[in-house]
């Protein structure tokens, strides 16, 4: 799989290469090219912003550089092309799971007040936001579709713990408990030490639902 | 404000030094103190996961290392202590306004199969999602995090950016324009170019709410 992935701050894409995203990258199963916009202004003074037309507050990311950039890194439209904004429709495990599918994915940066609207009208399939929440740009929020992405690339994480985590069967994930048997006090729950399987089963099953009961009733209402 | 971050991979957070996060550390209006958790191991190998009790999938974080790691940052629980997992409480623009009012706020990663259930037991004040997808690490969660709390950090950014951005005012943003006035056959709307500003915040409150309802219309069904 191949993510493109446009912005004016390329630099910013450094944590990619940490982790399991690193090695998926390593083992050539995913290919992320991270194209700096700004390479691609006709202005000569490398401007890739202006202030809005109507007034208001910011600068807007220009038509022009990032319509030029689109075109050298996906000159057929073989990618779908993703604008990272908090207008688009929210992004869920559902999403990852159709990304995952995908030859080729574009993810579009915006910063500051974001692009100019005809850059989404001509070059854009699809707007995603990651949470109702605004951040300075769309750099982060495209690390985590990325990251997201890449764990259900083939091989890069045990198919196992795809299986068991949170949102998988619709509920959120049972408590971990690893070595000293106490710390502070705190004991791990006899059930998890006894072998028995079947117990452990019931035991993680019922504190999942306990977890998603508290934290988020939402999930399970829309059983 | 002071926000300590904890995890195993520091090196993931070099992005918080970029734009308008990097220039909120340099005013010495926000700090950013990234702790590795791995510093803090009583173990001779600097082992940090083990397996989990009861068997499954991955490595779960042990309790030790983390311990030891909050005393040593926040010995007098100073700071709100959030563990970034799906399992948490939804991130919101909310939330954003709450956390932007601490003195202090600490960001716990998890990584792999995530923590011990002690550790968020003995330690962890709340839980937090930033959405319903999975991630390898807590790394790129609590970054999205950082960026959007520093935002509200008096003088980061303009504040009348703040008040027209998307969930401000339970919409999502109109769209926006710059030069030039037309580019492949598409023109900047009249009204926009009018220097009418009635009619202009008329069009633009016309079409946050259409986008609105087009891509949330939960945000409208909520008011």
């Amino acid at each position: 799989m191949r993510i493109d992935i446009l912005t004016l701050f390329p630099e910013m894409f450094s944590p990619l290469k940490t982790s399991i995203i690193g090695r998926a990258v390593e083992s050539n199963k995913l290919e992320i090219n991270v194209v700096d916009i700004r390479e691609y202004t006709l202005d000569k003074h490398k401007k890739c912003d202006d202030t809005p037309f109507g007034g208001g507050a910011g600068m807007v990311m220009m038509v022009q550089p990032i319509a030029s950039a689109i075109e050298a890194v996906d000159p057929n439209h073989e990618a779908l092309r993703v604008y990272m904004s908090p207008k688009g429709k929210t992004f869920s495990q559902k999403v990852v799971l159709e990304y995952a599918k995908l030859d080729r994915l574009l993810l579009l940066c915006g910063h500051y007040e974001g692009v100019d609207q005809r850059v989404i009208d001509l070059f854009i399939d699809q707007e995603l936001s990651i949470g109702d929440f605004v951040l300075t740009g769309g750099e982060i929020p495209a690390m985590a579709v990325v990251d997201a992405v890449a764990r259900y690339i083939d091989g890069v994480i045990n198919g196992e713990s795809l299986k068991q985590e949170s949102f998988a069967s619709g509920m959120l994930e049972y408590p971990h408990y690893t070595r000293p048997q106490e710390f502070m006090g705190l004991k791990v729950p006899e059930v998890l030490r006894s072998g028995n399987h079947k117990k452990i089963d019931e035991w993680r099953a019922e504190r999942a639902r306990e977890i998603t009961e508290k934290n988020r009733p939402d999930l399970i209402n829309k059983e």
